[in-house]
């Protein structure tokens, strides 16, 4: 393939499909003229709004199925009736190479469930993972695993490791990202044998990023490594409880300054200021989940996002496509197996 | 012991102590006309402070002790030297039957082992949990474990739940708390084998709790059970996690307002709002992580909390030791157990 950069979409995945995948996509086509669209999804229902879309409309082709994922639907039923579905379409114009990536707004243990299985995971690597890019106070950062593994041995979480940092250089343009593991302290002793094992593995290997070894959860919001690896159990556990309490405190925020007539005030004269506090944590900035590991690129954006989150999770799929992450997550990983040779992996307990 | 309650007080942890720990300990006195305290520490120093404490001096005897454990201290080596020291000598106060409940602000490992070492665990009870308060959107939610166990089996989690729902009636005042267990979705196949067959166990128990079922990492700000259980490596991350998005969301807002005349002029008319809401969310209205499933209660303030935070810690041990939580938490769990029969057991994985 070569250019300009193809993204499979899958038309219906969304609460607000396909107005705001198709809007998110205009927005996306706009920003960036490289890329073309191929779009998958009940026709009636779509080419309306096709039609509307003033830039993306040149540079899409319309791909027509009824078939629906839906929002609840068992990953395993998905993975039974779906490979006909806007989802499992475009998915496979990724494993067809008609598309150099795809992206939905759907159902995400269907997506994932799929994605595997139409795509299969890298050579070498055994699990994919999913991650996200979050705002921290240093800038952002990528968490993974998000839930794709709820257990992880040593191995999957040093392929994070490295699957982590190609996605910092390439989306996040750090040229020797840092990445640490996620654990209860930062002592070499801390946590179970799985962190340590894989930290072990780490510290030995020779790779393009640099092991700053074990983080703990409030690391996640300082920004102290560009990358954090950890299980998928506790990944989705941290994740959620960064929106969480976002949401509390602006939640808290919100009812504090509206209570009283000073608040109200001190607020709409310090507006500008909460709008530019507003827009640096805005979600839709940062929508887009990362599924990394597997032959062809995936992207999820949150079902619940409006347009310009869509094109945030396009324009993350793009950047992806347009970088080469899976050459170049294979050959960090080939670099940092072969620079831990058996004897060391033996001793740091068996991989 | 009858009346008054008696607190056994660590006059030498923390960043500020002896010094805050007086003061915090005057702050607790003044609230809490029914309780005394036994100091633990160097005279010297302590005394002085003590000779200004105008309520507490009146109710507190000190103990002289030159052995200190400090914040870096392994907790091996704590508790092999730590025996005679201010932190040792408040637990040992507890396991002799001199005081209620110990609390220190010094160092959580050495305190906790030494803590399970003296105290041992309450019968049926094989593993120790710390648990702490947490403030949410509906009031306030007690999480656990976070961080006394890095790995926890069925069991371990349902003696949690049944020392978090005894804490949570005694010290919040819900009368049928609710209890939920962390994981990755609300489904009943979701997450690892642990929490699964815990929740198989809960679902058939009989309790003075209503097990709600599983919650994810936004329930805990949303405060959607009083009560929240999970593994200490997840507990741990997720209470740090909570405490860094806190932070950075504080920066992020003191930034945007300090960076603009307006902003600043806004944050000046509306700072009652701000008042009130810097309340609500201040750390130091809740300060203490207690350590539950022991012969005898033992409270961990906040290292680097102040006067204000410390008094916080001592009326949670004053409120735990006048509510009997240890007796509590022995008939729940003798409940819970008859009423899940051995088959259930087999049934539900073998326990």
């Amino acid at each position: 393939m070569t250019d300009p950069i193809t993204i499979a979409v899958d038309a219906m995945g969304g609460d607000d499909a396909p107005a705001m995948v198709v809007r998110g996509a205009n927005l996306a086509a706009r920003r960036r003229p490289d890329a073309k669209f191929i779009f998958f999804g009940d026709q009636a229902t779509v080419e309306p709004h096709l039609a509307r879309a003033d830039v993306l409309k040149e540079r899409t082709e319309l791909n027509h199925t009824e078939i629906v994922v839906s929002g609840d639907e068992k990953p395993s039923n998905a993975l039974r009736r779906g490979r006909k579905s806007s989802m499992g379409l475009a998915i496979q114009a990724v494993a067809d190479g008609a598309a150099h990536a795809a992206v939905s707004a759907g159902n995400t243990g269907a997506l994932m469930a799929m994605a595997k299985f139409t795509l299969r995971t890298l050579p070498g690597i055994h699990r994919p993972a999913i991650a996200a890019v979050l705002p921290t106070r240093r800038g952002e950062t990528v968490l993974l695993d998000l839930g794709a593994n709820v257990e992880c041995n040593a191995d999957n979480l040093v392929d994070f490791a490295a699957m982590g940092a190609v996605f910092a250089q390439t989306v996040l343009a750090r040229v020797e990202p840092t990445v640490g593991i996620l654990n209860v302290g930062n002592e070499e002793m801390k946590g179970h044998d799985e962190v340590r094992e894989a930290a072990a593995i780490l510290r030995r290997a020779d790779s393009h990023f640099v092991f700053h070894g074990f983080v703990e959860g409030d690391d996640i919001a300082k920004g102290t490594t560009d990358v954090i690896v950890t299980d998928g159990f506790t990944g989705n556990v941290a994740l959620k409880t960064v929106e969480g309490v976002s949401r509390l405190f602006a939640d808290f925020l919100r009812r504090a300054l509206g209570g009283s007539m000073s608040g109200r005030l001190g607020y709409a004269i310090a507006r500008p200021a909460f709008k530019s506090l507003r827009e640096k944590i805005d979600p839709r900035r940062h929508n887009g989940a990362l599924f990394l590991g597997l032959n062809g690129t995936v992207v999820k954006s949150h079902g619940g996002t409006d347009a310009l989150g869509f094109a945030t999770a396009l324009e993350v799929a793009i950047d992806m496509a347009a970088g080469s992450v899976n050459e170049r997550i294979l050959s960090e990983l080939e670099q940092v197996h072969a620079s831990v040779a058996p004897q060391d992996q033996a001793a740091v307990g068996g991989r």
